[in-house]
């Protein structure tokens, strides 16, 4: 292809992702295809003979399209809404023509600078402690692929950090300590560092919340018993239910254990620090206060395209301790200087993309009031729906609803004569209903042994409407579904 | 922005990328920028109302591209060249615009179906054995970020193999063998595992390729101190020189020792496997016959856009095995059936970008027959330069040449008075004149004590032209360097 066909292609490109957009509305939120649809429409090998571009892309249109669940769909309320803005598109474009794995500054100075510039302007829109900024020259901010990539650059450093200070300690004795509630990214570390993990139980009086009081126990449980915990990982806003830890109280606890580094995963939640209002209840004073490191994942709620992790740290060298080995043939000038950040020794990998443009992109075209409207919008429609709930006799919430989560559940009348068990079984009647549906995507959660439904909002695209359409499936599947189960009982 | 703005923007973007590949050839390969020159430039904060795209487009243009290093320039010889090709940069586009993060096969069926498949046509276009076909349903491939991450998956599902094997095995007596030509990503993964590392020391005389001898000689010696080597990584095309270990006799050293995971980095060369030509050279029947696991860059040499880490596993159960914590909300009815792939079991993380469009959209495009030409052309250009030096007197290779990467250093008349140290002396000198330039661009290395220099041939734009320009300014610089040199000791 050259430059000519590839202006016309790209202009096809840029209008049948126009008309994609367009048509949004009209086609099915979950893709009903069946596993291995695609096998049977495409070849079993490449051509031999390179095709004419434009078959390829119908190809795009007809075999691809259908078979993609539509994350950016205004009625996909399931896991969490993926950022897709036509600024985060437009620079992945950018980014891509221009092909850069700038793991070095050298490798291409821009790529490292722009990402050292806007992971400011990210800490300074989320109100973190000067601490964080890079312009601070001791902590700083790094894109990370995702928020498990985060947590296990976290996990590497505080082992790093703990086995240097204890090079005694044998690594058996290593605690990942997290909660019930943790996202599995915790369990996942654990799983690929071979390391101990502890998740201590959470509490549905506390809303799921950790308290000091019961790390406190954990920690004294554990030091009796050789144990060494080194990390703790700390929510704000988990994914089953949008609980948040109680930040200042571990805090507190941490502080008698300085050897333990403090990680905080807001991978969905972080971003609403933008909005003033919610940084006392996302504990945000606390997290300047205590975090050694904290995540939260643009590529969610924050309108930037997958991939976007956002980590900072209190202490960029202990991320450089951990994870620096420098052949000759990646040494440079810059970097042997120490007059340029080298982000291949802030990540696990060693190449990686230009992603920073993706922030500039949305922040510079949303600014900072835009940002914040589209995170109240969020939470203005899930009050929506939690204030549409509250009517209803067939569903109920299971724990309060957080920001833009609510979870909820179908109880049948009289609930109270039924166990628990019983209670399950619906819900999971209920939760199979809806994955037939098309219209709508929502997920199931545990908590503590409650079977529940968790309905997000986030998606740039969700208005009223969706939200009151949504409910009305909700409601009337659940009201359904509750008469089935009945009339099977008796 | 609304779809039509984004029509809008879309168009000028692309024609915005156009210019870009128009002017390439004029512009300079290294940007000239000093660290921190972007501070300067950008505001310390992010805008507090949105701006008009244009402007963000213009000052994409006007900040950051003159920042950028340019891997897609034609006289780009250092490091390994990357593959940016019009149809990668579209896959992006179209990627980016369905953002889609998909850990599960439910989560967009398309996304794990198409690298499925394409998966296997590259399988197919390498010539690997159909074990490694994700059709077998026992093995199979799945596209990792990079090199690095590939071989941290091999390390962690072969430290899991081993540990179910000998569950009584301290973690302190784990090795990972690997050679003192293996590239970093072995050094990086084992300080990311907090693991062990022996780099088996390979001779000049052998070209630097790792002997069976030698493994068998460091497994004796290991076991009897009662190390457990759990798995090594052997390198086709290693980034030094070009390297090839002897895969098949380490290969058949390691049949004595089941428990050792036997993976083999090719991330720059095992794209010239394309071509049958090369197959028995690089070790095809080799690795077919006794790689655990496999790895290659199509985001290297391969035409595709980075990231695109392509990895093979015989047994697609042992990442499985490694690396599944499925918490219910991951849970879905394909996955708990096994009908379909859940890639999220195969890598580090969760989310992961819908990246097999790249390879699709290159494979149909370029046809088998384009690719290997691709591939055919950068030997070929190679085999210029190398003839161009063999006439030089400043000039002289430090070994053989491998496929399209040439190893050189520049040699004083009467070399043989001089010391190696003195000689390394004058070729640091000559690389930091070269560095100098911004029309070219080459890297340094270091093979046993030797410093010398790598010109990789791989961009899609290089020509002919290109190279004898390059080499003359090699040639010219390298007289002058050795002149200067010369003129210093008198």
């Amino acid at each position: 292809m050259d430059v000519e066909q590839f202006r016309k292609a790209g202009y096809a490109a840029i209008d049948r992702i126009c008309d994609y957009f367009y048509s949004l509305e009209k086609l099915p939120v979950v893709s009903k295809v069946e596993p291995g649809y695609l096998k049977g429409l495409i070849p079993a090998q490449a051509p031999e003979e390179g095709e004419d571009f434009s078959k390829v892309q119908d190809d795009y249109e007809k075999l691809i399209l259908p078979g993609l669940t539509r994350w950016q769909h205004p009625s996909f309320f399931a896991y969490f809404p993926t950022g897709c803005t036509f600024e985060g598109i437009l620079a992945d474009l950018y980014s891509s023509s221009v092909a850069n794995p700038g793991f070095n500054w050298s490798a291409s100075p821009a790529c490292t600078e722009l990402e050292v510039i806007t992971m400011d302007w990210a800490a300074k829109l989320l109100g973190l402690s000067p601490e964080f900024y890079n312009s601070s020259e001791v902590g700083g901010g790094v894109v990370q692929t995702s928020a498990s990539d985060s947590v296990l650059v976290a996990v590497v450093a505080a082992r790093s950090r703990y086995l240097t200070a204890h090079p005694e300690t044998k690594i058996e004795d290593l605690v990942i300590y997290s909660t019930t509630q943790t996202h599995s990214l915790a369990k996942k570390a654990a799983v690929v560092l071979g390391l101990g993990i502890r998740s201590i139980a959470v509490k549905t009086e506390e809303k799921f919340s950790l308290r000091g009081g019961e790390l406190r126990a954990a920690l004294e449980e554990d030091t009796k018993l050789g144990k060494k915990p080194f990390i703790m990982i700390a929510t704000v806003g988990s994914t089953s239910s949008g609980a948040v830890d109680n930040i200042g109280e571990l805090g507190e606890v941490l502080k008698e254990h300085p050897d333990v580094w403090y990680h905080i995963d807001a991978a969905w939640a972080g971003v609403a620090l933008a909005c003033p209002e919610y940084r006392e209840s996302l504990y945000l004073p606390e997290i300047n206060e205590y975090a050694t490191s904290f995540c939260t994942n643009f590529h969610k709620w924050g309108l930037v395209n997958f991939d976007f992790s956002a980590m900072w740290v209190r202490d960029r060298k202990l991320l450089t301790a951990a994870l620096d080995v420098t052949p000759l043939y990646l040494r440079t000038k810059q970097g042997d200087e120490g007059t340029a950040i080298d982000y291949r020794n802030w990540h696990l990998g060693l190449g990686r993309k230009f992603r920073s443009l993706k922030l500039w992109f949305v922040l510079r075209s949303y600014g900072v009031s835009g940002f914040q409207n589209h995170i109240r919008k969020g939470i203005e429609m899930n009050n929506l729906f939690v204030n549409l709930l509250s009517e209803s006799k067939t569903l109920e919430l299971v724990t309060e609803p957080s920001l833009a989560l609510t979870v909820f559940r179908v109880v049948p009348p009289s609930a109270e004569k039924y166990t628990l068990e019983e209670i399950n079984g619906l819900n999971s009647q209920f939760f199979k209903t809806m994955s037939v549906r098309d219209d709508i995507m929502i997920t199931q959660t545990n908590l503590n042994g409650v079977i529940c439904i968790r309905f997000a909002v986030g998606s740039a695209r969700t208005e009223e409407v969706h939200i009151r359409q949504g409910y009305g499936v909700i409601e009337r599947e659940g009201a359904a579904t509750v008469d089935t189960w009945l009339r099977a009982r008796t």
